[in-house]
């Protein structure tokens, strides 16, 4: 209970990730200088991280999506305090898909349900030092496995870091 | 990765748990037997648990929901295997709201969260002694904290049963 109080307070003071999915129009250059390429690597056990919140994007992305924050992160969330270094957290999304059999269970269209894997796996990994130029916050986007180019990620911290909560995440935990 | 195909090649067998949102009608026989009271108490730390999937409920539920599952739950679903007893399931649930903020950002009117909590917190434990009557699961369900009645969980086990991947669980793993 005392957790989950902390987490009300600190709630209203945190965002957290919005996938950086606004469409890369190519690099982007921050204050003059050109975007350091992040190099993050896939994080092992990602899938296994706690949950922060759920969301849901409409339009040209059209997917349902989950949140996910490594221990630090999950610390910060429930204390409130900074994101301190090592923080990492994990966009998933799937496309959204009507479900046929609880449809028809239901005896109502109302039951939509995560289908395949959508619009990558994206990542934000804090590092104050190695990610200095962009206000300590790495990004990393992987499809199918791979890679996205640095081209693509340019668009991500230009987008984060209008994040209203401030340190460049959108998401706030869902209680 | 061997975790990952091994979901895979489990995923289509296994379902997982659909709120148990029905309008509950009053108490429900069970082949002409009443229905027994579950008795199941919070689980502690539920907040924490993996994550199975995602889901959107719309019509009269009208939420956004994640499926978390405890440790015994991700074995069986990376596994393959039957649910043992201990399994916990969990269905929390909000309401999904329009980010303004969010929007303002992206230029468009596309972006939801989860707002408050809604539609009640929903559990499904496996004990096959115990919930004998039930086919093995138990149902519970939490309103600002507080237990459900049991007349509202009489329609927790008829809907359930039909899952159509057997053993009373809808929600499949999201990859």
């Amino acid at each position: 209970m005392r957790k989950i109080a902390v987490v009300l307070l600190g709630a209203a003071a945190l965002a957290g990730v919005v996938a950086c999915m606004v469409a890369a129009t190519g690099p982007v250059d921050v204050d003059g200088q050109a975007m350091p390429g992040f190099g993050i690597t896939l994080p092992p056990g990602y899938r296994d991280w706690k949950l922060i919140s759920v969301a849901r994007e409409a339009g040209e992305l059209d997917d349902i999506r989950a949140i996910l924050g490594n221990d630090a992160a999950l610390e910060a969330y429930s204390t409130g305090r900074a994101f301190p270094d090592g923080t990492l957290i994990a966009r998933l999304a799937w496309s959204l898909d009507a479900s046929a059999e609880n449809n028809k269970l239901f005896g109502k269209e109302q039951s939509f349900v995560a289908g395949a894997p959508k619009n990558g796996l994206q990542f934000m990994l804090k590092d104050s030092q190695r990610f200095a130029a962009t206000g300590g916050w790495g990004y990393a986007q992987f499809d199918d496995g791979q890679p996205a180019s640095e081209a693509m990620l340019t668009s991500c911290f230009p987008c984060h870091t209008a994040a209203p909560g401030g340190d460049q995440v959108f998401t706030r935990y869902a209680r």
